[in-house]
C-alpha cells in the first residue's frame, strides 16, 4: 500500500478515536516509520492494540499533558494516560530544549505507554546536534538473574550521536536475547524462535514462539544483562513515579488499567568539551571500520547504519499490509 | 598482612616515587579497596606497574590538574597525566558538587589514566544521596562485532543508586565476557580461564590467558555488547578529548606515552522526580528478591550487594600476599 493512503488511513482512525489531529499525526508519523525501518513489531501490528485500548480508555486520546520545571536543566512530564508516542515526542521535545539552553537536558515521564522505538525519538535529537541516552521500561518479559519468572521488560538502552554524516549513531538495544516484538511477530505469522532466547512458563526452553510469550525471555549475557535490566527500571519506573518492578501492564494482554510506562530523556550538546567533535568521530568510526574482518563480514557497520538503509530502500517501496494487518484495518474503518 | 601495615607500604612508597602526601592517600585507599572487594586485578597486582610508569615520567606524580566550568553543571577537567585514581577521585567530588548545586553534574576528564573500578567513586555519589553514571575507556582488548582485531576497551558502564539501606545498588559491569584484570590475575599465576570469553592472536578460542592477553576477548552479546563498547569509547573518549578508538595505550605493555585515559561522570539527585524516592526502590528491590528462584539459586542479589559482603567480611581479615606481589614490594622498598 502507498505511503500516503496508510497514512491518510491512520489518521482517520486515531482521529475517529478521539486523538486531535496533532496527536493522530505524531502516532502515525511513528508507526509508518517503525515499517519503513522494517521493526515490524513496533509498527501496524500494534495498530488493533492501541484503538482497543483507547476504547476501553486505557488510554487517554484528549490527555491533560502536565509539565514540571524542576530546573533550567530538568522537567518531569505526567503524561496523563497519553498514546505514549505523544508524551515522547514531547518529552524528546523539552529534552532538546533544556539542553539548547544550559548545555544538558533531562526529562522524566510517568503515566506513559509503549512509544515504539527509543531510536526514533533519539534522531530528533541527534538532528539538532544533540547526544542523547533514552531509557524505557515495559511490561514484564525478562526474568532477572536468578529468578523463575519475568519481571523486567526488555528495558532497552538506546545512546544516539551525530556522526557528522547524515547517518546517525544510534544503538537501541534491548536487553534480551531477541525483541518481544520480534516474538509477538512470529506469533502472530506462526513461525519458530531460535534456541536459547526464550523459556517457557515451566522454565524449558522452547522455540514455539506463543509458549515464549507466556513464559521468561532470558536477558543477554546473564548477571550482566540482568542487572543493565533492572538499571533500566530504576532509571524509568522507580525515579520518574511510573510503574515498576513488574508493575508495568502489558498493551495486549492485560486491561485492567492503564500501562503507567515511565521513562528518562537524558540529552546534552556533542561540542561540550571539544570544539572539534565532528572531525574527531569521523576519525573513531573510520578507525573502526578499517579493522581487519573475519569470515562472513565485509563491512563493519555502526549502530544505527543498518536501519538508516533499509529506511533508505523502503521508502522507495509500498508498505506491505500482512493478511492480519489488513484485518484489523477493516475492523478499524468499519 | 595486617591492612594498616600495607597502607603504611603503599603510602611511603607513592610519597618515594614523587606523589604528594594527599594524592599517595588516595591512591593506596583505592587499591586496598581493591583488594578487600575480592577485586585483585585491580589491586595490589598493579601497584609495580603504576611505579614504573611514574618512574619512565608516563605518569606524572606532579600534576598540575586544570578544571574548566563550562555551565553551573558541567565541567571539564585536564588531568594532565596524573594517577588515573586522582584523576578520578576529583572528577566525582566534582560532579558531586555540581549536582548537589543544580540537580544535575556532568563531569568529563582526559589525559588521565587506569583508576581502577567505577564502583569505587560510584560509593562517594550515593553516600550524598546522588544517582551516578560512570563511563571509562581502556586500552584494546575486544574486538568490535565483525573484526578480527581488538579495539575497544573493556569499557565498563558503571550505574549506582542509593537504596534507602546501608549496601547501596551499583552495577559496575565490563563490556567483556571476563574482566581484563581476571585474566592477567590468572596469567601471573598459570591458571586457565574458560572456553568461549577469548581467542589467541590468530583468531582462534583459547584458555591460556597469556595468548588471551595477545588475543582478543569477546563482548558480551555480540553486536549488542560491541554496540555498548563503542557507546563508552564516544562517551569517555570522544567526547572528553581523551584518547579513543585503540589509542589509550596498554598500562603494562606501552610506554611510549601516557594512557591518555577518558571518563565520564554524571550525577543526579535520587528525588529529582518523587520525594519517596528511598521507599520506592525499597519496595522495588524487595519485590524482585521474593521471586521464586531457579534451582541452584538460594536469594536474588542486586548488583553491588555481593560486593559488600565480600568487603565486610575481608575487612576482618590479613590481606593475602601473593608471592608475585610479595616480590613487586621487595623490589620496590628497596
Amino acid at each position: 500500500m502507498k505511503h500516503q493512503k496508510i497514512f491518510k488511513l491512520l489518521n482517520k482512525i486515531f482521529v475517529s478515536k478521539g486523538l486531535s489531529k496533532q496527536h493522530a499525526k505524531i502516532t502515525t508519523n511513528a508507526l509508518i516509520n517503525a515499517e519503513l525501518v522494517g521493526a515490524y513489531g513496533h509498527g501496524l501490528s500494534r495498530l488493533k492494540m492501541y484503538c482497543d485500548r483507547i476504547s476501553k480508555k486505557l488510554i487517554n486520546p484528549k490527555p491533560k499533558i502536565k509539565i514540571k520545571k524542576i530546573t533550567a536543566s530538568i522537567s518531569h512530564i505526567d503524561a496523563d494516560n497519553s498514546i505514549g508516542f505523544v508524551a515522547a515526542d514531547f518529552g524528546i521535545k523539552t529534552a532538546i530544549q533544556n539542553a539548547k539552553k544550559t548545555g544538558i537536558g533531562m526529562v522524566a515521564i510517568k503515566n506513559s505507554g509503549h512509544y515504539g522505538m527509543s531510536g526514533y525519538y533519539a534522531e530528533q535529537a541527534i538532528k539538532k546536534n544533540l547526544i542523547v541516552m533514552i531509557f524505557t521500561n515495559g511490561p514484564p518479559a525478562i526474568a532477572p538473574h536468578g529468578a523463575m519468572k519475568s519481571l523486567f521488560g526488555t528495558n532497552p538502552i538506546c545512546f544516539g550521536t551525530p556522526t557528522g554524516t547524515k547517518i546517525p549513531f544510534i544503538l537501541d538495544t534491548s536487553i534480551s536475547m531477541i525483541n518481544r516484538g520480534k516474538i509477538r511477530v512470529a506469533a502472530r505469522s506462526n513461525k519458530k524462535i531460535p534456541l536459547g532466547v526464550a523459556l517457557d512458563k515451566f522454565g524449558n526452553p522452547t522455540t514455539d514462539a506463543r509458549k515464549a510469550l507466556k513464559g521468561v525471555q532470558l536477558p543477554i549475557a546473564g548477571f550482566r544483562g540482568s542487572g543493565l535490566a533492572w538499571m533500566v527500571d530504576i532509571l524509568s519506573g522507580v525515579l520518574t513515579g511510573a510503574n515498576h518492578s513488574g508493575h508495568v501492564k502489558d498493551p495486549f494482554d492485560d486491561f485492567t488499567g492503564p500501562q503507567n510506562v515511565g521513562h528518562l530523556f537524558i540529552t546534552f550538546k556533542k561540542n561540550l568539551f571539544q570544539k572539534d567533535f565532528n572531525k574527531r568521530i569521523l576519525s573513531n568510526i573510520k578507525t573502526i571500520k578499517k579493522l581487519p574482518k573475519i569470515k562472513g563480514f565485509n563491512k563493519i557497520m555502526y549502530p544505527g547504519q543498518n536501519k538508516y538503509l533499509r529506511f533508505k530502500k523502503n521508502f522507495k517501496k509500498d508498505i506491505r499490509i500482512t493478511n492480519s494487518v489488513k484485518k484489523d484495518l477493516k475492523e478499524l474503518i468499519g
